[in-house]
C-alpha cells in the first residue's frame, strides 16, 4: 500500500482507547486461568450449578422442533415472548406494570455490555461527562472511553454512592462548563465494591438527579443475587421517568448465551432498536428462545436460590479467610450479595505492582486501578467469590496474605515497592478517594 | 424530569439516522410475513434444508457435556478452535496460508453486521467518505450513516463494479477536499444486485485502490453459494495487504446463531478486538461451539451443496417467471449465485409508491431506494429467491406483474403515479445511475 497507512488510520482510535485496561485484564485472565493458580480475578458465575442435562435437552428440542424459527433471523428489538418473560423477571424486583414497565419498552441486547454500548451511542458525544461510582464496572469504563466521554467518579462508602458527593460532582461539572449526560450506577451488590445503596439514599440520589435534569442509567446484573435479605427495590421501581434499567441473564442463567436487556423510556425505545440493528442486525433468535423456554418451562426461581446458596457459602469462605489471614491495615467490604469483595491494602502496597509476585505465588485478583478512569485504586483489589469453591478461596487468600507480608517486609527494607508515582487518593485531585470501609 | 428532555438528548441521534430505511424495512417485513403474502422481500436462508434433528442432538451434547465452558463467558476475539475452522472455510475460497491467512488475525463477530460496525467504529469519523457499490447492502448504509460518514456510490453493470467509475469517484472525492476511508464492496453475488465482479476487474479494482492508498472492505457472505460455476477468488485471496475480509455463517449454516468474522490485517487485529469487547464483551461461547462442532463433525460441505441446489432451482423459477410475466420495459439481473435478483421497472414506475398496492395484491419486495444513500433506486426492486418455494415464487411474480400492469395503465390515464419528485437517475447529480442490465 502507498499513501496512508493503517497506523495513520487507527491512531485516532488508539488515542481513543488509551487508558483502557481491557487488554491488560485480558492478559491477566490468560495467566489466571492456569489450573495451578487460584483465580479471584474473574467475574464468572458457577455454571456447573445449572442442570446441564436438562438444559441440553431443552436446546435439542428448540433446534429439532422449532429450528426453522430459532435458527433464523429475528427482529432487532427481540421477540415479544422473551420481552414478556423479562417483564416477569423485573416484576420480582418491583419493576412492574404499576411503574409503567411493559414488553413494548424492552430491548433485548447481546448481554449487558451491548446495552451499555447502545446507551453510550445514543447519548454520548466526545467531551461529554458521565458520572459513575468510583470504583465502577471496567466494561462501562471501556464503553465511555471509546465514546470519548470523560468519567467523573463519585465516591461510595459502605452504604453505596454518597449523595452529598453526587451533588458536589454535579455542581463541579456544571461550574467547569461541561455537561454531565447521565449518572451510571450499579446500586445493588456493586461491581467491584460489593456495597449496596441503602433504601433512604436511593430516594435522595433520585431526587438529586431529577432536580439536576440528569438521566440515570441503572445497571442491575446482581440484584436477584442477595444472600442475607432482599435487596432494596431498584431505582427504576421508584421512578417511571428518567431511568434506564439494564440487566442480563449472564449472572442468573448463563453468560454464554449473551442475553441482556434495556428497559427504556418509551420515547427512545425506537432509537435504541435502530442503533442495535445497525450494530448487530438482531440478537440471536436461538439464544432468545433458549432463555424464553428456560423461564417458561424450567424451575428458574429454584435455580436462583441455588446460585444464591452457592455464592453465600463462598462469600462466607472469603470473608472468613480474609479475617483469618490478612495482615493488619487491610480492610474489605462485606457484600450482602453479588460476586465481589473490594479490599483496601495496607498503606504503601500497590496492587498492580504486586501482581507478578502474586501470580508467582499462584493467586490472582484484579488490581483496583482497572475500575477507575483516573488512575485511582492503586491500593485496592477486587476479589471474586462466585467461581472458585470455598476451599480454593481460602487457599487463595492464604497465598495472597503471604505475598502481601513479603511486600510489606521488602518495603520496610528497600523503601517504596511498585510505582511510587501513583499513590492512592492522589490521582484525581478533584475526585475524592473511595471510602469503602 | 426538569431541564433537558430525552428528545433534546436524542435529537442529534435522530439527525444521525435520518435517511435510514431500517425501520421502514422492518415495517415492510412485518406486513410481508403474513402467510397470504408471497414475500420476495426477505434475505433469509432456507433453514428447513438443514438436518435439524442432528443439529439439535449436537446442541444437546454441547450443553450437557461441555456446558461449563459453552455456557460461560468467552474471550473477545473468539475461540481458537472456531478461528481455525474459519481458516479452513476461507481456504476453500482460496484465502489460505499462502496469502497470509491465520487464525491469529481472525476476529469472531455477532454476524456480519457487527463486523461492519467494528470496521466503521475503527475507521470512520463524521464527514468521512465511504465508497460503495450502488446499490449496496442496506445494513451497511445503516452503519455508515450512524457513523455520520457520507456514502458515495460507484455504479455497476452486469460484470460488477465499473473500474473506470471507481477511478472517477476517487478523483472526485479528492477534488472536493474530502477523504475516502475505504471501498466497501460485495464482489460476489452482490446484495442486492446479484452481479459478480469478473476475474479481470478484480485485479483492476485492487490496483486502483492500491494506487490511491484506499483500503478495501470485502464483504463476502454469498461467495460459497455459486450455482453455475465457482465464483472468482475473493479480493483478499489476491492481496495480502489493505483488504479486510468479512463473512458470516448466516447464509451457509444458520443466521439464528449470529456468528460472523473479520480477517483483518495483523496491525489492527488487536484494535478490533478491543472495540468488540467494548461493544459486546465477547461473542456467544455457545454459538461459537455450535459452529465449531458443526464444521468439525457434520457434513457441512454436503450441506452447502444442498443449499446451492435449493437456491439454483428457486433462482431458475424466479428468472423463468420474470420472463413469462413481466411487462415490456422491465429488465433484471441473472445471478450466478447468492439470494437476490435486481429488477429495473419500466420507465415511470416507482417501486416504493407501488408497495401498498403490491401488498394489497399479496406480494412483497424491497424497493430499490433502500439500497442507496442518495435517493436513487426509485425504479428498482430487490427480489429474493432463497426463501419461498418455486411455485410461490412464480405466483408472486404473477401477482407483481399484474400490479405493474395496473400501475402502467393508471399512469397512462392519470399521468404520473407515485412520487414525481424522485425519478430514477436524477437523485444524485454527481453520482451516475445504476446500470444493471
Amino acid at each position: 500500500m502507498t499513501g496512508t497507512t493503517l497506523d495513520d488510520y487507527t491512531d485516532r482510535y488508539a488515542r481513543r482507547v488509551r487508558g483502557m485496561t481491557a487488554s491488560e485484564i485480558r492478559a491477566l485472565f490468560a495467566v489466571a486461568s492456569r489450573p495451578e493458580v487460584v483465580s479471584l480475578a474473574g467475574g464468572a458465575p458457577y455454571i456447573a450449578a445449572l442442570p446441564l442435562d436438562a438444559v441440553g435437552e431443552m436446546l435439542n428440542k428448540l433446534a429439532a422442533d422449532q429450528g426453522a424459527t430459532t435458527l433464523q433471523y429475528g427482529i432487532g428489538q427481540g421477540t415479544l415472548e422473551l420481552r414478556e418473560r423479562i417483564c416477569e423477571v423485573m416484576a420480582l424486583s418491583g419493576i412492574d406494570v404499576g411503574c409503567g414497565a411493559s414488553p413494548e419498552d424492552v430491548v433485548v441486547t447481546v448481554g449487558g455490555q451491548q446495552a451499555l454500548d447502545l446507551i453510550a451511542r445514543l447519548f454520548l458525544d466526545p467531551g461529554d461527562v458521565v458520572l459513575a461510582e468510583g470504583p465502577t464496572y471496567v466494561g462501562a469504563l471501556g464503553v465511555f472511553q471509546s465514546a470519548q466521554a470523560q468519567v467523573v467518579h463519585v465516591p461510595m462508602d459502605a452504604d453505596g454512592l454518597i449523595p452529598e458527593a453526587l451533588e458536589l460532582a454535579i455542581a463541579e461539572v456544571a461550574r467547569s462548563g461541561r455537561r454531565a449526560k447521565f449518572l451510571y450506577t450499579i446500586p445493588t451488590f456493586q461491581n467491584p465494591a460489593g456495597v449496596t445503596l441503602t433504601e433512604e439514599r436511593r430516594e435522595r440520589v433520585l431526587d438529586i438527579c431529577e432536580r439536576a435534569g440528569l438521566l440515570v442509567v441503572e445497571d442491575d446484573p446482581y440484584g436477584q443475587l442477595g444472600f442475607d435479605c432482599e435487596a432494596p427495590a431498584p431505582l427504576r421501581a421508584r421512578r417511571r421517568d428518567g431511568v434506564f434499567y439494564l440487566s442480563t441473564f449472564s449472572k442468573t442463567f448463563a453468560p454464554g448465551l449473551r442475553v441482556g436487556w434495556i428497559l427504556a423510556p418509551h420515547a427512545v425505545r425506537d432509537k435504541l432498536v435502530i442503533a442495535s440493528e445497525a450494530q448487530i442486525l438482531c440478537p440471536s433468535a436461538f439464544a432468545q428462545a433458549a432463555v424464553t423456554t428456560y423461564l417458561s418451562t424450567m424451575p428458574w426461581r429454584q435455580q436462583l436460590k441455588i446460585y444464591r446458596e452457592v455464592y453465600r457459602e463462598r462469600r462466607d469462605a472469603l470473608l472468613d479467610a480474609l479475617a483469618d489471614y490478612m495482615p493488619a491495615g487491610t480492610s474489605w467490604t462485606e457484600p450482602g450479595g453479588g460476586l465481589f469483595v473490594w479490599a483496601t491494602l495496607p498503606d504503601g502496597l500497590d496492587a498492580k505492582a504486586m501482581m507478578p509476585r502474586a501470580i508467582a505465588a499462584r493467586v490472582a485478583y484484579v488490581p483496583g486501578t482497572g475500575f477507575y478512569a483516573d488512575g485511582t485504586g492503586t491500593g485496592n483489589m477486587r476479589l471474586n467469590f462466585s467461581f472458585p469453591p470455598p476451599e480454593r478461596i481460602r487457599e487463595g487468600v492464604r497465598r495472597l496474605a503471604t505475598v502481601m507480608e513479603q511486600e510489606t517486609a521488602m518495603r520496610e527494607v528497600f523503601g517504596t515497592v511498585g510505582s511510587p508515582s501513583r499513590r492512592r487518593g492522589q490521582a484525581g485531585a478533584d475526585v475524592p478517594g473511595p471510602d469503602l470501609a
